[in-house]
């Protein structure tokens, strides 16, 4: 991604010489453009407003928004957490692997086309995370044939769930059809009552004590049954799996 | 949503008397519009258009494009199979309705955004789906103040997925990084090695003996591992989920 560098002189006379744009500027400039007014306000333009340069010079740099996208995800892709499958068992690990991931993109749903659909070729943190992430799956005993294809079920559950982070209170409010459908309204208005979890403690993921709202709790409860289900599917080595 | 009808009277003079908009005929125009161009070429003043109106008249029914998509995914949710739930057992209904549901939903990942963020009040359609749906989890066994978690966590998992089913086949490809990353590499160049499914027979969800690629092969792992899970957090009544 550096290489793009170069391509940057010569600049225009007459224009004031600057700091030199680089991949890391543009991505600390589109956060923070993000950060205060949302993605709607990150286009190209604002961009090289914000960076003080011409959008020409910004072009040399980035082909086009997405490619300000990619930068960005990758850049947050560093704060997911994979420490745990350097000393956890992969079930405690991959929970808080997947709180992290989650917590992270659920601040910035407009990314998830960007993850979910863009090679990974240019993003080095989001590699690097990948790698950790494999050999956590392998040195567990996963088959190394079935490795992606769990990742990818994992990623797909926190992919929807960071949307649902950003559901409204009243996602569920059948409105006036709320007399035709009882077993809806009545599910939607006991949801949550009473205990939150049905598999014990939910102390993994920093999450122990605090209260939770539902989309927390409805995460909570798919995490738990896909990794109980991903591990009793492929009968991980004991030893990996005890304390 | 009817109801909006009535304020489409009175017309311009001069302007031409056509069909009356309604809902429907607005909600076919937009599919159309979308099946043959993608979601980019969906804007108001190309519905109004296609539809032969002016856009003050598009306006009368739709307040905005985002109503319109609210629409089109309402329209889409009739194609998803709930009928599994008044006549299978619960793991089995389940998996029906969750291929069907990602794959009515990969062919429009654009209204994911929509389905997940915005409320159901005016989409009868997705409401009638939740109705068979919670009242299959109910009958099932499930407990009332879990129906809902369990439905959020299982359709996050069916969102990302729609995503996953438009990732291009080489979104794992670590590019100038693949020496540094072994397990990565070694997992990815694997994928899909040998056997697709760990649980057996995948014969739900009407793939049976079809050769199903990465992204069927990931969501079908997911699926089963998640509904396992799901099943074994709430001790089902047996009688359920025999045959």
């Amino acid at each position: 991604m550096e290489t793009s560098s170069s391509r940057e002189a010569p600049r225009r006379a007459g224009r004031p010489k600057r700091a030199v744009l680089s991949p890391a500027r543009i991505t600390r400039a589109a956060l923070k453009l993000v950060s205060h007014d949302g993605y709607q306000a990150l286009t190209m333009a604002a961009l090289a407003k914000s960076l003080n340069v011409a959008p020409s010079a910004l072009y040399n740099h980035v082909k086009s928004k997405q490619e300000v996208l990619l930068l960005v995800q990758d850049h947050l892709m560093a704060g997911v957490d994979v420490t745990g499958f350097a000393n956890k068992p992969w079930e405690e690990a991959v929970v808080v692997w997947a709180y992290s991931y989650r917590n992270v993109f659920a601040a910035h749903v407009p990314l998830i086309p960007v993850i979910a659909l863009l090679p990974v070729t240019n993003a080095p943190a989001t590699i690097t995370m990948y790698e950790a992430l494999t050999q956590g799956f392998q040195d567990a005993g996963w088959p190394t044939e079935l490795i992606i294809d769990a990742v990818v079920a994992l990623e797909s559950f926190i992919y929807g769930s960071a949307y649902d982070a950003n559901a409204p209170a009243d996602i569920f409010d059948a409105g006036s059809m709320a007399p035709q459908t009882p077993y809806f309204t009545a599910s939607v208005a006991r949801r949550g009552a009473g205990l939150r979890s049905i598999s014990g403690s939910a102390t993994a993921g920093g999450n122990a004590g605090v209260a939770r709202g539902d989309a927390d709790a409805a995460f909570d409860l798919g995490l738990r049954a896909l990794v109980a289900g991903l591990a009793a599917g492929v009968q991980l080595r004991p030893s990996q799996l005890s304390r």
